[in-house]
Parts: structure tokens; sequence; C-alpha cells
């Protein structure tokens, strides 16, 4: 039976971005005899442009029916004197809980062409690989009461609600001892259990998910702690575990420490196997419409949907080699570009990835 | 009249690193003709251990009526299993709040003569000089409701508040602004303006604050991007401000950023310019005891406590001339130590500031 992928362009660089992932994925499903259907849908800012919300009730329904969705990026200062309820940003919150979507898999890989890309020390970063596991349905995100409310006295109060159940720090945890046991086997749970009572039950649950995984090495750390040390020594870490808010900041943090931010795609999973994938980085307003714009890491979120949604490991795999053999061709686009290799816009990348195949 | 000192030496290194931070202080009293009275106290989990309590009563009334009270580090994994009503961090929490210590200053300074220490690529980090202003006394570290309850279910369940009134985020953004004009006269107020509510209610407060500051450039900018620009071009920032939260964080990934931890002092202020010093970096239990901490912290954040506390602007800038001298001197504690230089203990570099003096 076909596979449906719902394509959200989105915001910004989005549409570029995607059009060449699009490009990608038309060529693997020629290539490989893949069954594959694309559907397109508005959401984001270019959705609450149009029809006045961000995550139109057709988005939402026909994401639910899709196999898999590919995200470019959500978002701008156009719109962000909004309230948070129509933001673009919504849309994609809106996607995240209405898919089901609690695991996040962010990766933080250093790429061997680009290892002088980093802000840190050669030596801190050489070969860095981290993955960090983002709860992405839960936590002060989602949680209730939220809002302003005006006070007898007249001043404004805003609230959010930090909320983690038992099952929901289970569940997530256990993705995380999962995907450790596949790469270097050790966990690093990030909390601040020393202050806020909802991540001492936090760290509780992740020590008894871990006692299911003997063949993995749990350790705790605080989120402050993890900060620092993500700036000190990376490479000390393999798989992290994390809240929603948590995983927020570090990961930014942790793919900024590669320098390569515009290559790191990541994937947004149910408990189905159903999955939104989307780059790191951001919409990027400012280069939108220039064709300047580093699709790589749009193109490797295909490569995360084959393998996590689609079934198709290999394929994923060949469009991993190319985007590799790109870059050994010395093509960059201008956010990793470096002397002597040969600077190349967005369309001009994502053609050589298709011709790399 | 004689100003009163309280010391709170804490738990792991604090004792050692205090010990150093009183020679310096008697040195410059009697030095300068200084009228002060130094008292101790207990907090954290060394009271813990005398008392059950991690901030005695008496601890409490003490710092409530002295001039500045003097921290060392509280806390260590001997403490862990114990719920956090009587951890030691709750010794420090107390403090915070039962003196009303909203404003938490932090710098991160490279010192000229650790420009190798940074995890950073020199040129990034050359000359780096942030101050992050921390809320301190509000946030999601004291918002009710908190805890863990049972739900019907008979799973358990997590809580914590994030809480601010306009009042809160008001007087914080003008201890920013204010110390911003003393600066560079740029502002970075930090939130997640496009998520939560309560971080959209203190963009707007701080943007209301900046209209009474003219001379002062405000930025606004998300939790998650702030994390990656303080490893992309950490230079880009003079002060910034935050929540309680994000501070602890931010402010740690920034001290971590000139690679000079061990150096970097702190100060929590009240309304009535009232504060509490420490050093950033925390209790360090894997070095008590062995007398190779690094001091300086403590003694810069005795500077501090003269210059915001003491009214004794002149003595704070001697002590950290005579920092500066004794690393200039080549004199450097473990954590600071590199090729060519001298590597002395806590003692004998505490010993070296007061020579220098
Ligand atoms: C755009 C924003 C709502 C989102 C988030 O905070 O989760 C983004 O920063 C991310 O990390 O995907
Ligand atoms: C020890 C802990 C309670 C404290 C905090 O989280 O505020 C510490 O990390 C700090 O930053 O001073």
């Amino acid at each position: 039976m076909s596979k449906k992928i719902l394509i959200l362009a989105g915001d910004g660089i989005g549409p570029e971005i995607v059009a060449e992932a699009i490009k990608v994925l038309e060529a693997v499903r020629a290539r490989f005899g893949l069954d594959l259907t694309l559907e397109e849908a508005l959401v984001g800012g270019a959705a609450y442009d149009a029809c006045g919300h961000p995550l139109p009730e057709e988005t939402l329904a026909a994401a639910r029916t899709a196999d898999a969705v590919l995200l470019g990026a959500v978002g701008g200062a156009k719109w962000e004197p909004l309230p948070i309820a129509v933001r673009p940003e919504k849309g994609l919150l809106g996607l995240r809980a209405g898919l089901g979507l609690f695991a996040n898999l962010r990766p933080a890989i250093l790429y061997r062409q680009l290892a002088d890309a980093s802000s840190l020390k050669a030596e801190l970063v050489a070969g860095l690989d981290i993955l960090i596991v983002r709860e992405l349905t839960g936590g002060i995100y989602f949680g209730e009461p939220r809002g302003v409310t005006r006070q007898e006295s007249g001043e404004r109060r805003g609230v959010n609600t930090l909320v983690y159940t038992e099952s929901e720090i289970r569940r997530i945890c256990r993705v995380a001892f999962d995907v450790a046991r596949q790469r270097g086997k050790r966990v690093c749970s990030v909390d601040k259990a020393n202050v806020l009572e909802c991540t001492e039950l936090w760290r509780e649950v992740a020590a008894d998910v871990a006692r299911d995984y003997p063949d993995v090495v749990l350790s705790h750390m605080y989120v402050d702690n993890a900060a620092m040390q993500l700036v000190r020594a990376p490479k000390q870490f393999d798989v992290m575990v994390t809240t929603n808010m948590f995983g927020d900041i570090l990961s930014d943090a942790a793919a900024m420490l590669t320098g390569s931010i515009g290559m790191l795609p990541s994937a947004s999973l149910n408990a189905d196997g159903q999955g939104m994938y989307e780059p790191i980085h951001g919409s990027a307003p400012d280069i939108a419409g220039k064709g300047i714009a580093n699709p790589l890491a749009t193109i490797l979120s295909v490569a995360m949907m084959l393998r996590y949604s689609l079934h198709e490991p290999e394929v994923a795999q060949q469009i991993e080699a190319a985007v590799s053999r790109v870059l050994d061709q010395g093509l960059r686009t201008g956010d990793i570009m470096s002397a002597g290799m040969r600077q190349v816009g967005t369309a001009e990348m994502g053609d050589a990835v298709v011709a790399a195949l």
C-alpha cells in the first residue's frame, strides 16, 4: 500500500529547504521503486495568513492519516505580536500534541568534513556524537493552569505549570534506553531534582526504568551542570534524556556546539512509529527567499523518516551517504562555508545530493 | 558603627575557600581600618547534620541582622537521598527567600591571564565580559502549587508552578537596566514568550521598563536561542536578564565559557542593598578536604561585598587588583593550571593574595 507523506513547508526558509528535500524524496522513490504519495498542507504563519489559524483542521486531519510528516520551519518576527494561541509556533505544538509525538530525537553530530565549524576547540569536539531525547508533549509546554490573570491589587500575574505523570516519564525514558542500546549504552537523565519536585519524580522513574536495562549505564545530572558540561567536555555524553523545556534549551546548545546546526535533522515520534521530521534550525526569516539556506538538515530529516517511519533503512543510508559525498566534493552553503570550499545555493546543494545518490 | 558580616562556610570545599576569604577580609580590615564584625553560622548539609535542618532559625535570624553574608557552597551527593524540603540546597533557597535577595548578579568574565582556559576558540572569547542578572526569589523555584501527588489511577504526578507578577518582573528588569547603564548599555531579556504565557508577560514588562532607560538598548531572545548564541558568539551580549530557572542554566553555561568558573563571584541583593556573596561554582565534594580548591571566586565575592553592601569600592578594587597580581605572578590552582605556571594549593593562593594587597 502506498505510504502517505504530508509535507508542511511552513514559514521563512521552510518552502525553499523543503523543495530540495522533495527533490531527494522523488529521486529515491524512482530509484528504489518506493510507493510514496506526497500531499501538502499549510501550517504556521503561512496557515495563519491564509485562514486565521496556525493549524487548520484539514492540516491536522491530513497529518493524522499520514505515515509521516515532513516539516520545514515555522515562525518569524512578522507574527510575534500575535497572542500565543494563534502564533505559528502553536501550529507546531498542536501537531506534536495532536499526533502524540512524545519522543523528540535530536542528534548533535560533528561532521568530519566540517571539523572546523565548531566554536569549541577541535580536540573537545572531534567525533562528537550526542543524541538528545526530549520529551515533547508534556511538561511546562502543555501544563494547566496557564495564562495571565489580573489580581485584586490590579497587578497582572503570569502562570505556567510543569506537570509530569509517571507514565509520561517512563515512556520517554524507555525510548532513551532503547536507543542507547543501539549506541554507546549510556543514558544521562537531566533534571533539577534538588529544587523541583516534579523532576525529583523524573529522577526516580528514570532510575526505575534503568532496572530493565542492565546493559545500559544511567547517570543523573542537574540541568545547570549539564549546560556547563556540554560546554566543558561534550564528548562525555552518549544519550541525554530530559523534559520538554530543558530539552529545548540543551538540544539547541548541543547542536550549536557542532557548528553545523544547518546540518542537523530531528525526528518526533509517537507510540505507533508515526513521526514528524524537521531540521533542528529555525525559519531564519532574515535569509528567506534568497536561495542561500542550507537544505541538508531537511534532506537528512527525510533520511530519518525513511529509517523510523517508512522502514527503509537502506534508502535512508543512501541519502546520508550522498550528503557525505557532496560534502567530500567541497560543496558548502554559506552557513558552513570555509576556505578552499565551493559555495553553492540551496537548489544547487539539493541537486548535488540527487546527483550523488 | 560596626558592620556585621555573617560567614556561612557550608559544605564540601566551602570551609576551605571561605577560610582564605576570611584571611583577605581580615587583612583589609587591618590595612584600611574597616570596622567589621565577623560571625559564623551553619547552613546546608553541615546544618542538617548538626540539627536536622539546612537553615536553622538562628542562622536566618543572624543573616537578617547582618549587613552582608558570605557563603561558601552547599550540597553534595551525601545528602541527595533526602527529600527536597531538608536538602542542603533548601538552606540556600531559604536564605534567598528569607532575605528577599531577588537580584542575582553573575558575571562571566574571561581573565586576561587565563585566556587559554576557555573551551571556545580564543577569538570568540577574548575580552568576554557578560553580566547575567537572574531573578532569584520567584519563578518556578518558589511557585505554588508544587509537589508529587497520587492520582485516582494510582499513578503519581509531579507539579511545579512558574509564577511571576508584574512587580517582580519590573524590579529585576530595573536592576538589569541600572547596571547596564554602568557598562555597555545593552540589555538582552531572555524568555520563552512564544510558548509560556508567564514569560510573554515578562517580555511585555521588560519592554515597558525600557521606556525609562532611553540610553539603554533592549533586545529580547528566546531561551533556546540564547543558549545557542552563548556558544556561537558570546561577545554579542552585555547584560542578560532572565527568570530564576533560565538564569540558573544560562549563567552556568556562560560562566563555563570562560573556562575559569573557579574565578567567578556572585552577588545576591535585596531592595535594601543587603547582600549574600558566593562563588558561582559548587561545593565540589570530590576535592573537599584536599586543600586544592581555588579560593579566588570566594575572595572576589568579598570584593563584590565590599562594593555593593559595605560601600567600600576602593577596598574592593584593591582586592581585585591583588588577585590580578597573583595571576600575573603565575600562581595557579589546579583548575586553572597551564604550562609554565606555578601550581599552588588553596591556602598558598589565599596567602599570596594577602601578600599582594
Ligand atoms: C518553535 C518552538 C515552539 C519550538 C519549541 O520550543 O519546541 C522550537 O524551539 C523547537 O525546539 O522545536
Ligand atoms: C544549589 C542550587 C539550589 C542553586 C540553584 O539552582 O539556584 C545553584 O545551582 C545556583 O545556581 O546557585
